[in-house]
């Protein structure tokens, strides 16, 4: 089993597919599953391919979900080994999206087989959920499977996402949820004028200045036992014309909250705006909704997960919702429990990126053991 | 009188002397200079063109200062009259530097004509100080020209400089001072990072919004009777990696004061240090001192021009140290007198610059009765 891990990882880093391209990937597993029963349904959204491969007809569905693509490698002559021919070195296998998240996939098809080899009369459904657009503007990845999914009804009771949740070990830490996000384009409007006629002009930047002082001191909430406080980040501020002797005509910035379940995107939207109007300028914000907060705090995929990586690592895992969004985000509203399980995440989306190879192994024996809890 | 001053300006609109150029103006200045008994000094400097020219070798001396140099015309196809033809039409004179200041000059030259040919035997001396750098850079123009007189203990008593300082009518308004000019290039270092893991970053935009605040509503002073209070402008802000997931490691802004004699620039600087030093975070300021703020507020000059103007137009003039700098603040650092006065400033620097033709001719009959006055 661990040799084919490998193999399979290799092949998956060899074949380039920067996002939104899968190179062949998706082929690759295809071939690896229809032999075991699966039926495979390719799903092109534009520039993305997606895949939903599914064993069974009955309740309940579990869901192995993860993406194909890969970000850019970077300057190649960066890395130690080239980025897109795996490399064995000391233990470890280097590539591109070794960790993030080829190495998972390949132990998910390992896993499956195993699985159903073993238990070839297992209950309810085993599925693939597939995209080559989770690193890339996720339009057409798996938000748009889950709608057609959604579309005939057909829904999945487990989802885990391969997504490298570990932070030193395998198994170290779970993901059970995520913050949700919300983006705030912020336009303040002045009035362009000289420096030496500061009386005819309005300066947006003095004008805003106090606000965004308010809106950084501003406490949101204390999050709660499953997540941390809601933050707020200014992550652009741009005004003037370069010119040292003028007034600038308007300001523009851009903000990002990652929000607890204490919270809405609503109600962050109405306290943004009651600060805001505290204070006498024109503005305008084009608000971008990029999820609400999910949490999956118990139930049997927590418990199967947390007793596979016992079995196998004799570790207790941390659930944990830190971190940036994910797919799970769009998988959630369904109703389904979601957690994220994956290799470590030290070297993702950097130069070098690797894994270690005994990691690859005992994720699949992890994924292994929580098939086998739950419908064996 | 009338007819000279005008032609004077039309050739010398015609001479195209954007800045740094000055295309023969100051060739013709002298070549009507020299007949009246003016030693003709040109000081060449890199790209600068400078011009001192004196008649007489003893005290006071008064000082025409003026420009050659106008700023580019712009999209030529916007004009009314090409810009570099000096263009007559409904008593106005059309074309760049008619108001800023190739009017001032011509009317320089006729009022001096005048006065010689009337009183040959006047007391004191009469000087020009022509530079074809002042809407440029100001490295190379008056700056230097002022170095070479101190530098040989050459000094003027009075100064009348052509800027533009009307604004309705000729003479309405002189200038007899400038605010002092102090800008701060500041850089604000923070630490870049993920939004979702703002723990491990700094944002330099959060950090500096209240130091900004408070420095946006801080009052200077109050100003006296000849300056208006000091003003301070952020004039250019950015910070942010473009992305909106970044947490920027560094924020960079430009400031500028308009400063009044009630304080200094080592005062400024020391206010904002300690207004800053209040606030938690690590920056750096390179500071520019474009000029000291000066003034005269009375004396012979402030009378003679005030009472010139009366005999002229039956105005009263109004003494202001309103607008941007001039090249009054490296004059009057020597202990000269300094008055700015000039034609009607609606249209300077604009498309279609243009300035009154009678107003051309009242301006030479009020610098010859300066003339008369302070040297008969
Ligand atoms: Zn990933
Ligand atoms: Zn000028």
């Amino acid at each position: 089993m661990s040799c084919e891990v490998l193999a399979l990882t290799e092949e998956l880093i060899n074949r380039q597919s920067v996002t939104p391209e899968d190179a062949g990937c998706q082929q690759l597993m295809a071939e690896y599953l229809a032999p075991l029963g699966f039926d495979i349904e390719s799903m092109v959204f534009d520039d993305t391919t997606n895949m939903w491969a599914r064993k069974g007809a009955s309740g309940p569905v579990f869901c192995f979900a993860g993406h194909t693509d890969v970000v850019p490698s970077g300057p190649a002559e960066k890395w130690t080994f080239p980025p897109f021919t795996a490399t064995q070195h000391e233990g470890q296998l280097y590539g591109r999206g070794a960790a993030d998240m080829k190495g998972s996939l390949a132990a998910m098809l390992v896993a499956t087989k195993a699985f159903v080899t073993k238990h070839p009369e297992h209950t309810g459904s085993i599925a693939f959920l597939i995209t080559s657009d989770e690193e890339g503007p996720f339009i057409n990845g798996t938000t748009r499977v889950i709608d057609t999914l959604e579309a005939r009804n057909e829904k999945m009771t487990w989802c885990l996402v391969g997504e490298p949740s570990s932070t030193t070990l395998i198994g170290d830490v779970v993901k059970n949820g995520r913050r949700g996000s919300l983006t705030g384009d912020i336009t303040v409007k002045g009035v362009q004028g000289h420096v030496a006629y500061p009386h005819l002009a309005k300066n947006p930047i003095h004008l805003s200045a106090p606000a965004f002082a308010e809106l950084a001191q501003t406490h949101w909430d204390n999050g709660n036992a499953s997540f941390p406080p809601t933050s707020f980040q200014v992550s652009n501020v741009n005004s003037g014309t370069g010119a040292g002797n003028v007034i600038p005509g308007d300001l523009s910035a851009c903000f990002n909250f990652r929000f607890s379940t204490e919270v809405t995107d609503k109600k962050l939207i109405e306290r943004v705006t009651s600060i805001l109007d505290k204070y006498d300028f024109d503005y305008h914000i084009d608000w971008t909704f990029n999820g609400q907060p999910f949490l999956t705090d118990s139930g049997k995929l927590v418990e199967a997960t947390q007793g596979a990586i016992k079995d196998v690592t004799g570790r207790e895992t941390e659930l944990s919702t830190a971190g940036g969004t994910s797919d799970g985000r769009f998988i959630a509203p369904t109703g389904a429990q979601v957690i994220e399980l994956g290799p470590v995440n030290a070297t993702i989306h950097k130069i070098d990126e690797n894994v270690n190879i005994k990691d690859l192994a005992e994720l699949a024996k992890i994924y292994e053991g929580i098939l086998q809890r739950l419908l064996a």
